[in-house]
């Protein structure tokens, strides 16, 4: 099957792009005793995430607990669900940990803590927790340096669940473009989980599991002392966001959208293509980078990219591509039913508009066609 | 079952609401000899698009195959697929024409036309063609005056295909709050489509269907002369956007997304919960409007809404609720656990997000579960 068989829009996957950004990650983490714990919220798909170990299945960072159910269909057994727990969750989680699943819960909060507590009594199980730690402001977590840190891990590990650790992610590494910046901001999420489990230990408390982690961290990280495992998950594909922060160039983007030319505006130099932002998602985090992408960047049938070619706007279904304000290139010549292939802002959520890759070998030919869920 | 027993997030139907909203529009419109043509792309799903019409089904529009296909399989048999037509998408029209639906297409340009043309040649199948004409210039479509539409109309009804006539969309409607503005777009999309109709029929060639449409426009439209039908979708929700332009009330919204809290950072005056952009979407189209609902604006768990709460920040699966910059408002209590309905900026959107609606009652309690379905 090749591409012009396909129906358009649809998400194309560039396998062999795919595990050469899976091979560089590794490699870059070889130098580290850490464990690699892929985050699946980019891919939602079993075939892909075995391919991010030499032995699947391993172990994975997981955001809904539709994830951590697929996943532990697929095989899947030591699961880490990283947004903080909601209490009316804790029966869901118990039921999955109760089939002999290692499935890990995050809080931040006593509120939480009690409930955990309360419902690994109840049940006889002791759940395991980390404690989310704030390591940059962005979101959620406790300081590592709060009081109340030691009162949550006495909470927690007196209460009957079990005090696994702590966790960080660093979400604002994603406004510091630059290895400089980046590597900073790695040595930032790593002090204060660190900090944070030295509080714990010193109180006599458990804390096995030292867990930080974001693409654009772990892939200039030089100093994991202390830490036991990294999480990341957009690197598997990388996507123009992760590009503009210098994390990856945009030949190294695996996932893109298909689209077909439906018609134009010449006297406007618009192209008019049968994607919109229900295809590409609404997604424009490179509005805030050096270089704006709109909705994707455009690329020929078979990846090459125009000269500043974007999305400049897009409706449901429809998408408008022009040259980026400013450029000097000449609007490329491209028929109604021109096939092009539009690389995303941010792969998480184009991904996600769709309910399946259409995997792509090095010719362009399309070797298999993979399944990804949705949901809660 | 009632609303305690969801697990968040999960996408909530106000049955009361949406009844009432498809009424309205039915009643204003009542006053002019046209067809009601809802779009079906923003429910997606056949149990509301039945509510759309006294006696379903009736006529709709699509924006995907999906949707035409869906809708066939539901009954339906007059529809308009109103993207422009991608010439290797006419082999799945013409195959559910000749099922006997009415399924009509729209283009704007000689290529496409010329496809259409071949391919009812080679199938001895007349798809019904609409001429897609520019109002306003946001998005696709020939001018009225565009010397090019005789041309345009001749390939088309000498070819081998129905010329059924034209249709325009004043997407740009979006960009112009209030009744006194929108009145004046709705104006200028009849103008150009009547325009258009008028030297179509000048120069001999048929055109029995002149199509306009949008909610804004089509809730404000004082004079339909010439017009014989009107398409407009999101109505059947309404949303943030719709009530910034003025088209609705804020009690009006008709969805919106039940999210629990998963903790706070009180010294920022942050609440956090569990549902962010794979729950909202990433659709930020408040952003341009004189009231920024961030992604959403925040009620209580039977849906009124707090003072000045909103979602000021999304990550996948984590939103940031914070009263707006500049309110004197304060932060409502909600501790961890307690249950929020979030309204969205775009209800086409945010539905979208979802595979099915939790349809409410009068009393809060969930009457049934609607499939909805999504992809191409």
């Amino acid at each position: 099957m090749n591409l012009v068989d396909l129906q358009t829009p649809c998400l194309l996957l560039d396998k062999t792009r795919m595990l050469a950004n899976i091979r560089k990650l590794q490699d870059h983490l070889k130098a580290f005793e850490i464990t690699l714990r892929p985050h699946v919220k980019t891919a939602k798909c079993p075939e892909i995430v075995n391919c991010m170990f030499d032995s699947p299945p391993g172990p994975v960072t997981v955001s809904t607990l539709q994830e951590a159910e697929q996943f532990i269909k697929a095989g899947y057994r030591d699961i880490l669900y990283a947004v903080g727990i909601a209490p009316d969750k804790m029966e869901r989680i118990v039921s999955l940990g109760r089939t002999g699943v290692d499935l890990s819960v995050i809080l931040d909060n006593i509120e939480s803590a009690h409930a955990v507590a309360r419902i690994s009594q109840k049940y006889n199980h002791r759940v395991p927790v980390l404690i989310e730690i704030d390591s940059d402001g962005h979101r959620a977590g406790i300081k590592d340096d709060d009081p109340f840190l030691i009162e949550l891990g006495k909470v927690l590990h007196e209460g009957g669940t079990e005090l696994r650790g702590v966790m960080t992610h660093a979400g604002s590494a994603y406004q510091h473009p630059g290895q400089v910046a980046l590597r900073a901001m790695a040595e930032q999420e790593r002090l204060a989980v660190v900090s944070a489990a030295e509080r714990l230990r010193g109180s006599g408390l458990p804390c096995p599991v030292v867990s930080v982690g974001s693409t654009p961290t772990a892939t200039f990280v030089e100093d994991l002392s202390g830490v036991t495992e990294v999480r990341a998950g957009v690197y598997v594909f990388n996507d123009l966001i992760i590009a503009g922060l210098g994390v990856c160039e945009v030949d190294e983007i695996a996932i893109s959208v298909l689209a077909t030319v439906i018609g134009h505006q010449h006297e406007k130099g618009w192209i008019l293509v049968d994607a919109g932002w229900m295809a590409m998602s609404r997604d424009r985090g490179t509005a805030i980078q050096q270089v704006d992408q709109g909705y994707g960047l455009v690329c020929n049938e078979t990846g090459e990219a125009y000269d500043d070619l974007i999305m400049i706007d897009a409706n449901q279904e429809h998408g408008i591509l022009a040259l980026r304000s400013g450029s000097r290139a000449s609007t490329p010549e491209l028929p109604v039913g021109t096939r092009v292939r539009i690389l995303p802002n941010h792969a998480c959520a184009t991904a996600s508009q769709f309910d399946s890759y259409c995997v792509l070998d090095e010719c362009n030919h399309i070797q298999e066609q993979w399944d990804r869920f949705s949901g809660w």
